[in-house]
């Protein structure tokens, strides 16, 4: 078995980059996978990249640029002229097809869908349509197919016509149609292998098959498929025709994004960041998270401004402010992501709703209990049972409040159709530092002005 | 196509179980698929989920338990006796068997080994020996191997007949071994279906394969089935012998799992507890995160009344500290998500550390200067020029200094070889809160003390 070092790679053709010995170059790449020369490009400066990839055939440079992060795609086409895209469009499956077309300047689409063949370009315009996070969005048009009187013989030299037309690639199911293209079942590639010549698909096909229509968000597709443990699932339009087929490899894909993209709204860092992009297009990119918390924070500075007789009547009120401040978010982003990845997956549903928001609070009161009986003995040794008794109280009421909070606003959001992520820091943890200081003051003001 | 939906066999199935009606249950759920038997009994309450599932077919109820998250499978194996136990893992796949009975107590498991058959057990007790979330964790041992000079058609005679004794379920490669078992290659399902009868495995084999062994952390054998878009791999030791295989379905649990892991670090809340779980475990469970930020926030009490003098000198200094900790905290989370995100997915590695460094720097350099600024203009605006000129500094000093430490300690975290997610929220947002609140009043002081 060959095994990859891409760090020892890396040096050799950095030294061939150099002299820019073109032949050599060439040898080496052409023996590897695409996925190792895209990240062989990705961890080269940028005018080596455009040399490198441009030394690339056709086809090896389709399979490429398929692997490439966006950021990546888009400045190397920049460098590429109508001509060269074209024929690496016209190498691709329909569907990296469609995703590379849609990240191209509008301007020269139209320019690139002439230059392929018309097949081609009518199967990627068709594509286009889709949303991208949707399944129309990632599935590819090129499957087999076949009607239910076709025998497993007829079938296999269908696969091995598609072959080597290079119509398809990875074969895993054969699809099952009716004379009006309707979707009837599936017979696994396993099951063809197995049965005898003769025998019909239709004696052989699955038919208990979930239901994927293209306009399925694309994350509740990819939980479908690991639920059942699938690998290829037909999609169908609402009248059960056939029109596409979704791999494996693409919902990998799909997981991977989702969970960087939702990790990425919980740290109000956007996504797709992590290999290219300008400094300040990246500082910019960051900056409306930013924003959220400095603004949240500021109208923070406003509200303890209001209760600044009460901080002068006793200092040590603020010096709690952080221990409230920080005991509110971090419970309300505990609820929150437990919440949103459970929506995520799928092993939240909106029905829970009622169940989950008493859950959160049942757990929430019995760590409020703990944190506000540690606190009182901390500050009745440290200060009074006075100020003490005003602490436990408002960590009390904090902790409970976000809790509910952080459960039920991506919960609202979800019920409102907006990504449940968007709820989660920094607009959480923002709302629950206000709302805790808030709390804190209010409780603090009014015990000491009742009962002092 | 049939098309199910949970929400409507729930009601039928709770009202059947009312009246203990167990053979039209039967019927119903023996046509699902286990994994919507799995969410059908995770969502009725539980001395109805137990009685569910003691009425399923000890084959269906493996599928089933393989399907449930390990609360909700541990719950259910309490309630059956040893004897239907064995039973049940006697029809699991080897490594679906060896997850379920490394989640049983150990005092049952050498009474449960006894009752299979012995290869079963002994299949077991070999995957056991292997870490959970390494590449030996996740693998199986059930797969084809055939010698080289093998023909197409002896190789499809073998896969027959093992799946005619349900040795096997899904194929989609056929692994080629030398005599001494030494994995020489691999031939696609599609490869040989393709292929004439006569054809030896030796011609159509692949070789270029990426070396799986079984100490693997799991989440790089993901990525190495994301890069390579593969659905199946084998998994040989360090002599390149064949010892087990490893499916898509897994890689993609494998994804999900390690995605929720992070979530869940990053927002200090432990993984699994959506479905299940008492509340006093739950709340538990979640108290070791907050205990880190009160005892940071405590601390940070701690040292404000060490400043006691410069705040009561001023007041509206402490109207400051919410911002100040906030935008430290948000700029180090910014950071530190997207260098754990990096290094999960493998887009980030150690010898990034320099330009990844210095980069968020630069970022951070940008937004600080944008902050300092405007903080200046609104507190020049509310106050003086003189503190406006304090907080813009200190609002600069902050923000760069988090986004060193978001940066910094996931990798650090790395090359100590310490799952760098561990590295995120609360434990970075505390250090910062602390750091935030010493650079602020530090500078505020030492600036009150020589200024005025």
């Amino acid at each position: 078995m060959k095994q990859i070092d891409i760090d020892d790679i890396l040096k050799d053709i950095e030294v061939l980059i150099d002299k820019r010995n073109t032949g050599a170059l060439q040898n080496i790449l052409i023996d590897l996978h695409p996925a190792d020369i895209a990240q062989i490009i990705s961890h080269v400066k940028k005018d080596e990249r455009i040399y490198l990839f441009s030394i690339l055939p056709p086809k090896v440079a389709s399979s490429v640029l398929a692997e490439l992060d966006p950021p990546l795609m888009e400045e190397l086409t920049e460098e590429l002229g109508v001509e060269k895209i074209s024929a690496i469009v016209d190498e691709m499956d329909s569907d990296d097809a469609a995703d590379f077309v849609s990240s191209l300047p509008d301007e020269i689409v139209p320019e690139i869908l002439e230059r392929i063949p018309e097949e081609d370009s009518d199967e990627i315009k068709q594509l286009l349509h889709y949303d991208e996070d949707t399944a129309g969005g990632i599935m590819a048009l090129e499957y087999v197919a076949l009607p239910m009187d076709a025998t497993v013989e007829q079938a296999i030299q269908e696969i091995r016509r598609l072959k080597a037309e290079q119509e398809v690639t990875d074969v895993y199911y054969i699809y099952v149609i009716d004379d009006e293209n309707h979707l009837v079942g599936v017979v696994a590639l396993s099951d063809l292998v197995l049965a005898e010549d003769y025998t019909t698909l239709k004696e052989i096909m699955k038919t208990d098959l979930p239901k994927i229509t293209p306009d399925m968000d694309q994350e509740e597709v990819a939980n479908i498929f690991r639920k059942y443990d699938l690998v290829s699932m037909p999609v169908v339009d609402q009248e059960n025709h056939l029109i596409g087929r979704i791999t494996i490899d693409d919902i990998v894909d799909v997981l991977e994004e989702e969970g960087s993209e939702d990790m990425a709204f919980i740290a109000g860092a956007p996504d797709e960041e992590i290999t290219e992009g300008s400094i300040s297009k990246l500082a910019r990119a960051r900056l409306p998270w930013l924003m959220v918390a400095f603004l949240g924070e500021l109208l923070a500075a406003f509200i303890l401004n209001q209760f600044d007789v009460t901080l002068r009547h006793k200092l040590m009120i603020a010096f709690f402010i952080p221990v409230i401040m920080a005991m509110g978010g971090s419970t309300a982003q505990q609820a929150s992501v437990i919440v949103i990845r459970g929506l995520a997956t799928g092993d939240l549903s909106l029905r829970d709703t009622g169940p989950r928001l008493l859950k959160e609070l049942k757990i929430s009161f019995l760590n409020s209990l703990f944190f506000a009986t540690v606190l009182f003995i901390i500050v009745y040794l440290w200060d009074s049972a006075f100020f003490a008794g005003i602490l436990s109280v408002s960590i009390f009421v904090v902790i409970n409040n976000a809790a509910i909070i952080g459960a039920l606003v991506p919960l609202t959001f979800k019920r409102l159709n907006i990504d449940p992520a968007l709820a989660a820091a920094p607009f959480i943890s923002t709302t629950n530092d206000i709302l805790g200081i808030l709390i804190y003051l209010t409780i603090t003001t009014v015990v000491i002005n009742f009962g002092m």
